[in-house]
């Protein structure tokens, strides 16, 4: 590892805990690295602004964070073990190039706030991905809910068979839940949408740092005005962005089970396109749907990284080393997470249904329910009328497109609604 | 157990399996019992409106709910263990009382989307009294900030005497943070503000329902479109709640963790009143500062909550019984997130700051960073102004008003910007 | 309340603080009142013998817990909310009713290791109890596996068929689980076994109190030798109980999930004696498998104990009163779990299996793998042979008798070694 | 990637999907690569026990996995994306260096019960690290509670000085902690100590494995009998290996508060060596325990593993896709858990106490106890001397010696009984 900037002379350096300290964070660092420079070109701004740079050290510090971050795409700069993190890299850089200007550019900053803008802007970035994952789900369940609004579905409670569904109702379910998810991620967006830059170490700095200046620049909505709540945000902001995510996920795991029982022999709904199976090492006959059982899992690494976050702040305010392990938990969370939900969409518009197997499973049982529904309507109390349409001698087979054409509360079969639904994705 | 209105003929019952079946669902089912009421109401309104009831069946319904709700908070009705839960109560009591027009109240309607409705409008009413109190804390932090600015406080990293702070800095720090809470409280009381009765079991009903009227009566946000969504949302709906909560119990706990460590005598920066301190069963000489530690400790409750609840919703698609679960988890996180959190607009009024100990623990080196800043601002590049200011020798008692003065970074002792925080918490 | 034992006068008390304070600890300490009379017992033995209290004083009060136990058992005394809590409550009685002798009980004791040892004695009776049923599991399994190796069975990985399975596997692979299951409770059970009375409020007393006698009086496996370790196990030794109970969960939630599935008309395996299943408000046709659901869903509460404990515990060392809430999780972890529990061996006793329907469900593929193996048994290459046999014009429909014949791999159909199991599983 | 094994003909395969099967199963396997060897080597001579190989077979396929070992150690062969995973990769080189030898290596083997038995000798390694670990703090802390019994320090509960302690009672409480933690990871050891390899897929095979052969070569304590139990363990054993783990790390995160307290400038009863020390990058006066907090905060990653295991584990028995995504967490959990737990005893070794400070802490109030133990040893009713102990003017400066001399309570200051720890911790 390098020199480090901060390093006390005459300290000893032991090598397993040098080792222990660093962690993976170099590796971790590249992941917002060039949030890292985005948010270093805005303070250099801003400490020209209040007259620590003059506008020509500006213009060359502007000039080689934009070489570096063309170097980092390149590869033609490599953030490795030799550097302590992605912080301080920036700044040895500046140093090495530019001499005493690079020297300045850590004036008023600290690590702490560095931080806390780049992850925040990441942050930012990754819930518009999520966003943007979750209407483009819910678009291709509205699309599907409307052309396929016909098909007949046995619907289960306690997956045992209870009424006719609809293969319309079931996109309709999963259109409303990702349009849900969707807002909440935009909720959740607009919550952390606050600017920690000019916070240094958690109590400010003796600069009249230009911190509106930033705050715009680097496109934040409001300014995070106390130095020591943007240390009490580290982590919260980070799990409040994984529960936005957790809650796409908890909508993604119950459709990942759905489509596993349905691709089950037993319930025989649906076939996979083969890229979304593998084969068995020892069993020559098998196609299992592992696609569909890694995205149900992917629940457990978002929740993983929750957890992780979760611990870390049982603390005192202020900043302590302990947070930075919420940096791993956080792209964990968001790997994992993102990379199932963008699979989705393809694999929602290749699902193919096998309507005569539906068909099948539709048994007279299931229309005892309307039924009763029937007795009522013509005036039976329903409580009367359940009881006679309890009895198995009443049931027999109906027709679902007339149950499913009959199911004309707001949001059944009959009703589906989908204009609405998709009034509120909007644009 | 009284008779089971759907109960099937012939059933043996096992005691030991009825009592795990039951669990304590009738108790928890007081909770929401007036919120069931309402809602039964609002449904009895649209079928007559569908022409399901007649005027004066819904004149005599309307009056018998009345009565049972003020029974119920009268105490002269009791819902207990005679009952199979709340829902079934108020049927067999209008049963009971009304005859047949009682035995009409379920037409089109499921314990399920009972369940979902009644716990619907329990959750905004939490979640209303969440943002109330955490406008309350940023309020009482606010003015104790203004009030207060001018007293020094040693600011801390790694519990490690860092620079000067102040106890205005300390409050403002907190009021941002139960702002952006109160603010979370109320997204997610909007994100939840969906109406999902008249969704039946999850597939709707043969009746063309007045969900548009009940959406409005009850006072909700928009419609819950879709049945099988309605589903998916139960535990959904109740964790985002609890994350909603939770977010004040981080900053709870990590505000207790302060006060813990400043009440003791190392720190001794504060006393509490008394009433918030516990004696010893052995030792005569303890004060002990209980309520603090139980309201950090009231974090791991409301985790426990979310746990439950998510580890229940890894399921396919529908009800399943497991999702009763929800609901004793759901009290659990609710009842003890926020009896701490009530108590804590009081704690924060009664804080008792000792000054002395305060200035006491203001060390000279605490001024190093002001002076290496100030070095940065004569002209000295950032990197050398700090080694030069590393120098123990050059390290001096200064005097804190003067550095807090001069901590003019937006947000810092010397730029509070309480006006901008006290917009945001607005009227 | 009572007047606090220890309280300090002139305190002014806030009704709203107190009921924060106690929670619902009184009703929580019904649960092991009677442990804490017999380890207050055992602690007065050692107080007599190292002369605190004379033989006499010994003798009426180990007749008034005598009578206390008897009283709290018959229901003469009840223990409510004007007592501070269990502790108290026990030596506010025998004071009532002994004067000076009961005012001696305390000596040398802290409500800390009254606690602690009352709480132990409570972990092991409930994990002799976990043993207990996991050990009748394991003997309903074995029984039923012996008795049903020759019925056939689909065997399932990733929720597709693979192999012909049989009866007999599945019970057997439930059997090897429960009897690891109790080996762990047993395990658990010897680690938690050590004695904290006599280590007072952490730090010991100044009185050569007689631990060892109390160890061996209490039935103690060993004496926790450290009062600082004393308080370092609180939370520890509940958290290692529950995840022993967790182990039984584990398995439960995925039995349950086995038995959810099979009870759908979809497999249709498994018929469930009717007490086991409910019906629907709405629904006259359903008959739902909730007591198999809730059974699943119990793994939920106990992963909320668990959850709740450990984040309890990021304290530094000492008692913090944060610790008292584990009580609560530990009532609900162990409550839940072994409701659940209790009822399985009955449940699996009563499972009827439909052998037609498991036997339509073996398809001609589900013989690929025997074949495979076959021809690398007859000297082919298994690579080249998998490749043979995963050409669907080689399938055909097998004798599933045979191949579970041919299954002699041990512990395969044709080879349970059930013998072994039940060695293990010994007296 | 290279052709699977196992690939159907006629398969499109998409790269961003093949990417979310792989995940990063190649990096992860390099962890566990050498046990399957050890393992592949271990079936191959069973295969030959049952005439399935040659002896001349067996004898180039043991040569060939020894090569493969020693070109993995070398870095000669290099396990990259090239390979499906680690266990394709060795069938993989077999046969491409051994033709139809190689293409007979995974006859009646199943990758299920290969990455099983893999994981399960991996587990066992670390179990035993852990144990290792374990008993090597308990060393150091029973050689400094001897050295250091006659050092005062002041003793707390709820943060708050309470009584007089010693430095040696502080070292007994966390050796007493180790050795359990260090049995329960013995107990553990044995508990997962069960040889899954022969189970295939989770049904067996048609080949009369030599399982007991491979059971006694690879040194486990017993088979595990049962294929469908070998599925259901995978998971719930990684998950009390890591439960035993998270037992240590319990109190590896208290003792790092403690020292975390202790290095505070407010408490200063201790000094760490400079390496376990970090500075700051904007403030030059400080010197972090980064180290300690590193490891408090480690607690967070392996219950973040278990959070992941836990979750994936809510499945019908037999192999589902999900499970193997336990395999990150279990890394990931080990990774961070033993590497902070391999640091703790040189940092015991390492800590100085700063006996001034400590000694500087003894109040008056901390003698109270003592005074009303000692007026209860002379006859007052211990309620009694509480009260008078209560008394401020009644507290004066006490001896410490005396007052720890006198703690003779089995594990006080005055009767330590560090022997029977040392006993208990054996050879």
């Amino acid at each position: 590892m390098s020199d480090l900037l901060w390093q006390k002379p005459g300290v000893t350096v032991d090598s397993g805990i040098q080792a222990f300290l660093a962690g993976d964070d170099v590796i971790l660092d590249r992941e917002f690295f060039q949030h890292d420079i985005v948010a270093s070109r805005a303070h250099a701004q801003g400490l020209q602004r209040i007259g620590v740079l003059s506008a020509d050290e500006l213009v060359v510090l502007e000039r080689e964070l934009a070489t570096l971050a063309e170097d980092f795409r390149s590869g033609a700069f490599v953030l490795d073990e030799t550097f302590e993190d992605g912080h301080s890299a920036i700044e040895a850089r500046l140093t090495e190039r530019l001499g005493d200007t690079g020297r300045r550019i850590h004036t008023g900053r600290s690590r702490n706030d560095q931080v806390l803008v780049a992850t925040r802007l990441w942050l930012k970035e990754k819930l518009e991905r999520v966003q943007a994952l979750c209407r483009e789900v819910a678009t291709v369940a509205l699309d599907r809910a409307g052309a396929e609004q016909g098909i007949p579905m046995p619907g289960y409670t306690h997956l045992q068979r209870a009424v006719v569904s609809s293969v319309g109702m079931w996109w309709a379910g999963w259109a409303e839940a990702f349009i849900d998810n969707a807002r909440r991620a935009a909720d959740t967006l607009a919550w952390v949408d606050a600017n920690p830059l000019g916070t240094a170490a958690g109590y400010g700095v003796n600069l009249p740092l230009a911190r509106d200046h930033a705050t715009q620049a680097l496109g934040f909505g409001r300014l995070q005005v106390s130095p020591l709540y943007a240390q009490l945000s580290r982590g919260k902001f980070e799990l409040a962005a994984l529960e936005a995510l957790n809650s796409a996920m908890l909508d993604l795991r119950r459709l990942a089970w759905d489509l596993s029982l349905f691709t089950s022999a037993e319930f025989g709904f649906v076939r996979l396109p083969s890229q979304y199976t593998t084969g068995s090492s020892i069993m020559p006959n098998k196609r299992n749907p592992d696609v569909v059982e890694l995205m149900r899992g992917t629940y457990a690494s978002v929740a993983a990284a929750r957890t992780e976050i979760e611990h870390l702040l049982s603390l005192p305010g202020g900043y302590h080393r302990d947070l930075q392990i919420t940096k791993g938990a956080l792209f964990h969370g968001f790997g994992k997470g993102l990379g199932a939900l963008s699979l989705l969409p393809d694999l929602l518009r290749n699902l193919d249904w096998n309507s005569e197997r539906m068909q099948a499973a539709l048994e007279p049982s299931m229309y005892a329910t309307d039924l009763a529904v029937d007795l009522a309507k013509q005036g039976m109390p329903f409580r009367d009328a359940y009881k006679q349409a309890a009895d198995p001698a009443r049931w027999s087979a109906g027709d679902p497109q007339e149950s499913l054409a009959a199911r004309t509360s707001p949001g059944g079969a009959g009703d589906l609604r989908l204009k609405d639904l998709r009034d509120r994705l909007g644009g």
